[in-house]
């Protein structure tokens, strides 16, 4: 079956705005991007997304995947996005079934905001399997955290974004911020459904353009059979709630490592299926909060004071 | 009409766990508590909020106040938390009118995650009328910033949650911290719409503990009609979103401050209805994103390397 067609929608992420300061004086600032993006499914209006902005179409996909309102990128034809009228039509191939009643339950999660959940998210984690020999060198996680903190982003320019991005097998493969960190994550989603459907849905479909940035989200051409699950790391800026990660468990991530800290269901959740959860991630420092025997430390930092000593594999 | 019973549930807010650290060390962190409550509407399941669960009966009467599901405290007969279930029972005088169509249309929000909004928010922005003439004095704003950063919090031990406070007159009445910030700033509402009942009210229904800290969140002692709607000042932690600012004016506050930024649909929202936002406030710089005229500069830092200045009025 062909990819589902999706456009490329384009908006600017920021936005030049004139302040005033602490002396009383003007100056400008440039501030991210938030638009509103109503859902369409068969041209039935299901939500509004607030977004950034910088991939709706990958948004969508994921959002609806992550929501469990489709089961894979076969189920969609296209997703057609235009920001004239802050629309997204999303054209499946054979409906939602059952939509009316899988939208009914709402769970008002964390985020740092009242996320809204259709369905059952929490009954999916037991079925849940992450590859149970996966594990992430330390080295690994420092160049991660490095590669992270060298980029050119929205948020340097802007702030009052959230960052999530995938690598595997230490390089990064796509990167993306968001005004919420759910859709950030969402987006993710996107890219990787459309990134692990088998080789042949590759030669068509939403490709990127010739000589793209790897991590603007093409498939990555050495990987045609998709991407190890093993090999998989989330990184994000957002704390780890539960919300978070259940998500990276229902994309097949092991390892989630993230700037921020984590909350108790976010740590129960991350035990209950296996998941390497590290947070306060920066430059060399990082709490691994569970399963850390997937952490293989091979880049012990020196103690300090102390004269330097070989690595601890 | 007497003010609703509310129960006082408690549970604590932090969690000792044990992590490893980038030495392959254990070490024992706190991390903030997480806890999912839903919510009956006269028997009626609604939504079930994911919170740290400092004030959930103020939360849940907040969170029906902001979705505009009820009008007034008036409508409540009672909540009831109990946390060994995780369920707020709501007792409406007289039902939710309509209940099923007003939670159907879904906008999912920014936050830093995905708010659920039932009903059409931003319907509301246009009758808003914040009072006009309210003013900050910026030596005002820098107490604010200083309470706050004096206080004891959950964050301070465990991090991973927003702070946000009401301020009148320049005095903390209230104090709130949750996982999500929108969970904060409804508890907020729900605080504020006891407190704004007319004294009558007073007399009983739940009031706080005698010789209780004013930030417990009892009604202001000094202020037996209600809270002048001019001296009222939101402080948060979080960025303000169109949400934050649409709350805020919601509840008639005409300052909002965060210690962080804002983004566009926030920008917009607050330049349209007359409200001040001052964002990345920390020690004495800010930045005023809109109305800067409601700021009296009567405290501008000296400027650096020039001889002291008199304060400009």
């Amino acid at each position: 079956m062909p990819l589902p067609h999706l456009t490329q929608a384009h908006a600017p992420l920021t936005r030049e705005v004139e302040v005033m300061n602490q002396h009383g004086l003007r100056e400008s600032i440039f501030i991210p991007a938030e638009r509103d993006l109503t859902v369409y499914v068969d041209k039935r209006e299901l939500v509004t997304l607030m977004t950034l902005g910088g991939h709706p179409e990958w948004l969508v996909l994921g959002y609806l995947l992550n929501q469990r309102l489709v089961a894979s990128v076969d189920d969609i034809e296209s997703i057609t996005v235009d920001w004239d009228v802050g629309a997204a039509s999303v054209k499946t191939r054979h409906g939602i079934h059952r939509i009316e009643d899988r939208t009914a339950h709402k769970v008002v999660t964390t985020g740092c905001g009242q996320g809204s959940v259709f369905g059952h998210l929490m009954d999916d984690v037991d079925s849940i399997r992450l590859p149970p020999d996966a594990v992430l060198r330390q080295s690994s996680l420092y160049d991660i955290v490095n590669t992270i903190r060298l980029r050119d982003t929205t948020y340097k320019v802007a702030g009052s974004v959230h960052a999530c991005a995938l690598f595997v097998g230490g390089k990064l493969q796509f990167f993306v911020e968001d005004v919420g960190r759910h859709n950030a994550v969402d987006t993710i989603a996107g890219w990787m459904a459309i990134n692990e459907a088998p080789t042949l849905h590759r030669s068509r479909g939403s490709l990127p353009p010739e000589g793209a940035d790897p991590a603007w989200g093409g498939p990555a051409p050495d990987r045609p059979s998709g991407l190890p699950a093993g090999e998989r790391v989330f990184y994000t800026t957002g704390r780890l709630t539960s919300e978070m990660v259940i998500k990276s468990a229902q994309m097949g991530v092991p390892v989630v490592i993230s700037r921020s800290g984590i909350t108790q269901m976010g740590l129960e959740v991350a035990q209950r299926v296996g998941l390497c959860a590290i947070g306060r991630a920066t430059h060399m420092r990082f709490l691994c909060y569970s399963h850390p025997q997937r952490i293989v430390f091979d880049a012990v930092p020196k103690p300090l004071g102390v004269a330097p000593v070989a690595a601890v594999a």
